[in-house]
């Protein structure tokens, strides 16, 4: 299994490299780094990593798409829009993190899908698309080949989630131990929304 | 205030962009990414970071040494470590994650100090210095200008835990709020030592 990350100028570094920390540690999972021309991309945190073009990308595999201050021109971008379709429609999982969900909304993917979103700008987000069920209480959504999650660190709760579904629990309580990071299991409320405070 | 991070091959990406992530939300603090001779440096999840050389570092700044695959190799390198040693001193605050408590303990800078780290390879960090007073139990521990974290993503306790020092818990609290993270506050309990399990 291969995991795709999509990098776009402006990602939210922790949205890509939580998950990603937590994939690294499945021995039979390679992981690469993609953008839609490839070269180095700067984060919001204005770290430059070296990215392959999509072209490059293989079929039928999970795809991680990050938020971050990059999503907000994005979403008026139609060449990046079309790409992400395509990509999201091709994989065999998709993920989003954070704004993430933004960007995946309004190529229309999750059109009847159930989504969640960062609760800071979960105003904006929802007003990407009224054919998605957003769901603000949840830490994390599963739909269909769909894991989308709330802001930056929930991505790292739901990365557990998406493991412990595809690998069984003991192997994501295993990786959380590895990584000495206390898991929060339910995908269902979130420390941060209004119910979960 | 700069924060600049050391980042080798073989770094862990959570050690260093877990902490970061934290940091970037600070108004006047600006990130910078540094290796011994710059260039495109490759973290354990094979990603490639750009940095700028040491030579481009500025003085009496906070720097972060994250741990990872890396750090086993470069406890034996003698060029690495007068570097390390030369910055650490040099620095306003030296913060380590994971096997970054490793290299800084091997090239002396933490003699007489308390420190933590992984709990997982705990013996083979402790056996760099028998100089450092080692404490297994912590999640994080302070030690003068030296924050030394427990592994992983203990860093991201520690690098709220360091903001709270310098502007307020109420500033780490906002942080981890806006982030949705949720702070492991205790220092001295690591859910991951024999004690917090």
């Amino acid at each position: 299994m291969k995991i795709q990350t999509l990098l776009f100028e402006g990602f939210e570094a922790l949205d890509a490299f939580g998950p990603i920390e937590i994939f690294s540690k499945i021995e039979d999972v390679s992981i690469g780094y993609f953008s839609l021309d490839g070269g180095l991309v700067k984060s919001a945190q204005m770290m430059e990593v070296a990215t392959e073009p999509l072209s490059a990308a293989l079929s039928d595999q999970v795809w991680l798409i990050p938020g971050g201050t990059g999503t907000r021109t994005l979403v008026e971008d139609r060449k990046f829009l079309l790409a992400l379709k395509e990509i999201a429609e091709d994989s065999s999982y998709c993920l989003s993190v954070c704004t993430g969900a933004a960007l995946l909304a309004k190529c229309g993917v999750l059109d009847g899908h159930s989504a969640t979103s960062n609760k800071r700008v979960f105003d904006w987000v929802t007003s990407m698309s009224d054919k998605v069920h957003w769901i603000r209480e949840a830490r994390w959504v599963v739909s269909g080949k769909y894991y989308l999650s709330s802001g930056v660190s929930a991505g790292m709760d739901m990365a557990l989630g998406f493991v412990s579904d595809l690998y069984g629990k003991k192997v994501a309580e295993s990786i959380a131990n590895r990584i000495e990071y206390v898991w929060n299991q339910d995908p269902g409320t979130s420390p941060m929304s209004p119910a979960g405070r």
